[in-house]
């Protein structure tokens, strides 16, 4: 759907600035969630299974999946980012497809890169392959303003 | 938005039924959240502030946020379905429109109540009054189908 | 949802302001809608029953229903705007609720106001009061880029 | 996103129920649409330049984008259906990319098949490629509801 030339990075150290930023994302500690992958637009967050996670009838809850996703995409888009900067999320919508079982993956890229709004794209996959849900999502650069508390 | 007569819960012991399913959710337990008003067509989640929920800039997560919202919307549309069903989520849009400090509330009603499909809404605040988010989901019922594992 | 001093307008006319952009869209004339009340933050926007405008079941096409909300989540947000600004459309989300027969009305108006971003709200109603569809939008002005061709 | 298997229409004369349906949508006439590719769970509606679909600045108006996106996904769900049904729209979510200028093509895809719900999405791009817009939808099949008024 992009292009590289659509997704060079405007910083080269934009792995590095992608971890150090989830690293702080005491949220994804919590639910035990990891950034597995980092390329530029496109991000993965992988999700072990954990019963902490579960909703009433035992699978992943809804919220979680849209958790993971919705970092997945913000990333996406963080990763084309200046350095000098940091992103909001301006909303997302997530269609559950599938009952989210086992550990899960979310995969996202950036379909629309801008200097104010990014869109961005994520699928959540389970360990068995189950397509679990999508997330279409819209970012907002600030920039001049890090991305730190 | 909705007439009292629209809102007339199927199951007199409603209130119960949500209580208990809601305490089966191990993911609410597990970010703090609390079941605080339950009438029908209408819910509050409660989430007390705990550094635990934040993203990197020290606000809460969106996908928590997007989390009790998605919790709360649920439950509404449960409180007026009988008492033999379950429920899913099938999705959910939500703007972040401020940033969440402190202890927040989602409250959300049903738009629109069905046999099959229910739109319900939710807004997040938080406890200095702020509107952190707002929500529009479509749910599910499951007829027949047990809100257990 | 908003307080009077939230939508006060940054420009007095905007009232002519909306009606003539409105008067531009010659989408607006096509489906023969009409601007029926511009006020700060809120506007109301009107569709006869035309059978030109339905879908295969006879009913008002479900895009046509888009239409008139996005629209009117449009100037909802354009009525608060400086005179020397345009808006666009970021995206938007509706749920259809029934279907739509005879005429129609969509009542938008503000959610959250910015400078940068705008989200509104719009309910469409059937003439006999039927709730037909809810939207939520998200909008974007652009400083100093005027509102014409 | 699918593999073939999933998308087995269960009607064989899908194709041309699809376009028996597309030429009763007065709506899709009155904005000159055409439907240009119906395979199964695909869809593409071709939208010829016309002045009268043009917002305030001239380009296609945000909801006709919407619109033939809409109608693009609904049939790439139908043409997955049986013969005797018939689908209504739950909810769609649209991002508008870029502006639209000149003739439209929305290409939709099922991402998921479903005995009630199915989950469609379309890219709408302009005759230069350009992408203008990204839509995620969800649909309902009525059962034995026929697909005329």
């Amino acid at each position: 759907m992009n292009t590289p030339a659509m997704n060079a990075p405007a910083d080269p150290a934009f792995a590095s600035r992608c971890r150090a930023s989830f690293a702080r994302q005491k949220a994804m500690k919590l639910i035990g969630a990891r950034l597995a992958v980092v390329d530029p637009g496109y991000v993965e967050i992988e999700l072990p299974w954990l019963e902490e996670l579960t909703q009433q009838k035992g699978y992943v809850h809804g919220g979680i999946v849209g958790m993971i996703a919705d970092t997945a995409c913000g990333y996406s888009a963080f990763s084309l980012m200046p350095a000098d900067c940091s992103l909001v999320t301006v909303e997302y919508k997530v269609n559950i497809l599938n009952p989210g079982r086992g550990g899960l993956v979310a995969k996202a890229q950036v379909v629309k890169p801008g200097r104010t709004l990014t869109v961005a794209r994520a699928e959540v996959y389970a360990d068995d392959g189950t397509h679990v849900a999508t997330m279409l999502q819209t970012l907002m650069m600030l920039a001049g303003i890090p991305d730190t508390p």
